[in-house]
């Protein structure tokens, strides 16, 4: 039997605090990094997960992934992978790690890698893609991956069970569909706050010309400013575009109204994390006073539980799953069932670095075996630091292609991250002093 | 002008796990951790701080705050402590870092540790235990520490001034009877899930000896368990002693309601943790079902917009500040002037290791300068690890009696924090093997 031999973990960390892409009202400078996890058997498999960071505490992630991992040492993987969902409650639930959340924050990102870096071993054992692997699972072994603690009341396995059961009809022939034609993106590319208009109304444009009907700007450091840039892309694009906007959490509530009145002429498609996301009154309050504009949250979202009560208080028209914020694949099944139940569309956040790898896995296992729809439904695109992965993301006609590849996405190029290990790869020593994340 | 020179930290712990001393339904072997920090100057001056911990993880949080001690190494001691708004937010809202949270789990623990060492500073430089520092600072000091990010919906700098400046009528007085009478305590000590029938009863009818008129049992494991423990401790006590009962997050929401509903013929004065702290509508849920019996949570609340959200939508009778979960003395400010706003009693979270030491100066301060009220408020109380604390608490007639030492309490001895460090104390030599941390 395969037996669990090592947990290699690395903090890898790109400068792009050099350049403002990334920069938004609150996260001003990010260097985009990953704490980087490969989960080892003694047969020689091997999974890869990550958690995404802005660059300062990306060691603290790294401690954490390596305490989770000491948790699987040894263990054997046939029985891990023989019940994902009991896999997975061995490091969310151990006894004692448990304090540092319960479920959010660091610990939480941190079991979530290791729990992706199993399913990724899954997934290349059957030789697919993970997406077309979760798709393929019977609705039986999906309900066993997941964890409904605390999410009975609105979600019951029964149900969950039965959504999975709905899903199967047509389910080839929407994978077929996948496969060929891929599924709808949008874009932040051009939206960044750090940004000069005339590079904002380029990039719109661009995107427009490339395919894209959504494009996403950020706002919340200047109503002036935020004005300015909504118009003038209003100008360039035409009426019939959507364009979202994101505060990243930078309002309190009656600012976040006051505000949004003042943008809302521009008939903004949806604003996103307007406030803290854990306030999930907070956000049902905002969503009553600036509809029709829809409401979007979800990346700062720290478990399947605050998710679920955004749905409840009918709090959110659009739920942002993040692929390395929750505990993993596990729980982000639970947070594509919840949406599915209420009725309330997923598109998820990507960016960053590696996000948009891992993320459209559960939105093309989405539609083939969840939702079964299209409607509304996108999966953020930014584009830049694609080429460290393996299989880097395919965007054709505006549309994220069909992943190929065995496995979750997960896996980037070791010489990449060689050269960007911090803080001694040969990358930094060449940015030495220069990016944000050597401040202090 | 004193410089922070350094940032020394250690990873305590103490083997409970060997005695089932503070086992509960989800905590079922913890052994008490303190990820321990000394903020040292260059001038001799040094302020302490700890987060406390289960057992497993606490590394985690070491490596957390030495990432934290990083930004403030090297900065100006005096112009920190002026404005000590400013320095919490330096930690709490550090562009890159925030992502860990934001605001939650191990960074922000991390960040309150911190911010806690360096109040420790301020109150040993003024010569006061931090309860008596803070209810002499004036309104407008007391204002400026508070950050009023995503609260402001709930509760504004002007109406916080405002509950201050009432608090100042008879504070002098109030200041005196805590000096001479002390503050209401409960006690935990004898409901712990690990411990038998006999020691339950014996250990009940103790604290009802030594005065304790309100006592804590924990629940959730099995439902006959709880209602033989609750008669007879019922029986052993009477029916004028009032009876709490904690869950630790043990329940989905549906299940906690018929599991209370089985007890609530033992009359237990408040449900703590029912479900998830996270779960703001499911508290309210539980409290509408369950009511007369009070509802409490908060140890596990990982910041103010949670507690904010639990006011608002009148999910709680009861607000359990922590002092190691948030981000310091700081948002322990903003929930005491929350839960001030919304007219419910505060009674603090303690045990653990130091937390009892920690969180008496919350309710000191708060009846001395913010409520100044103890109707239906108790600290709570267990007896266990005070012995390594330089000033451990000192409990007379089930009051805390008022600290005196300078500074916040954190100081464990020197001794103490060798002998536990983990894992090459003498301490762990001596138990090698047998502790529930060690095991893999």
């Amino acid at each position: 039997m395969p037996t669990i031999s090592d947990i290699k973990v690395q903090d890898v960390r790109f400068p792009t605090s050099l350049e403002l892409d990334g920069s938004d009202a609150v996260n001003v400078d990010p260097d985009y990094s990953a704490a980087y996890v490969v989960v080892e058997a003694d047969n020689g498999e091997a999974g890869h997960g990550l958690v995404f960071s802005c660059g300062r505490g990306n060691e603290v992630i790294v401690r954490a992934i390596e305490s989770y991992g000491e948790l699987l040492a040894g263990r054997d993987l046939d029985e891990l992978l023989s019940n994902m969902g009991a896999a997975s409650k061995l490091l969310v639930h151990d006894s004692q790690m448990r304090w540092l959340g319960p479920e959010k924050g660091v610990s939480h990102m941190a079991a979530g890698a290791v729990v992706n870096a199993l399913w990724d071993i899954a997934a290349r054992r059957a030789e697919k893609p993970l997406w077309r692997y979760l798709a393929e699972l019977s609705p039986e072994k999906l309900v066993e991956a997941i964890d409904f603690t605390h999410i009975s009341d609105a979600l019951t396995p029964e149900e969950a069970l039965a959504i999975l059961q709905e899903g199967q009809a047509g389910k080839e022939e929407r994978i077929r569909a996948l496969e060929e034609e891929g599924y709808p993106a949008y874009t932040t590319s051009p939206g960044w706050l750090g940004y000069s208009d005339e590079k904002v109304v380029r990039l719109s444009k661009e995107a427009v010309g490339n395919g894209f009907d959504l494009i996403k700007l950020k706002v919340g450091g200047d109503l002036e400013s935020d004005r300015r840039r909504l118009r003038i892309v209003r100008e360039a694009v035409g009426e019939d575009i959507k364009v979202a906007i994101d505060a990243n959490q930078r309002w309190d509530v009656p600012e976040a109204i006051d505000w949004l009145q003042q943008l809302s002429e521009f008939n903004p498609w949806w604003i996103e994390e307007a406030t803290s996301t854990d306030d999930v009154l907070g956000h049902a309050t905002i969503r009553k006073a600036v509809a029709p504009m829809k409401v979007a949250t979800g990346e700062a979202v720290h478990n399947r539980i605050i998710f679920k009560q955004l749905l409840q208080a009918q709090a959110i028209d659009v739920l942002q799953i993040d692929s390395t914020r929750v505990a993993g694949v596990n729980e982000n099944l639970a947070n594509l069932l919840l949406a599915k139940k209420f009725g309330v569309p997923v598109c998820p956040h990507a960016g960053g670095v590696g996000l948009c790898e891992l993320v459209q896995h559960f939105s093309f296992f989405d539609y083939a075996a969840v939702s079964g729809s299209l409607h509304n439904r996108y999966i953020e695109y930014v584009d830049h630091l694609h080429e460290h992965f393996a299989e880097p993301v395919v965007i054709k006609n505006a549309r994220y292609q069909a992943p190929k590849a065995p496995g979750n996405g997960a896996e980037m190029h070791t010489e990449s991250r060689a050269r960007w290990t911090f803080p001694d790869g040969q990358g930094w020593q060449e940015v030495a002093g220069r990016a944000a994340v050597t401040r202090n």
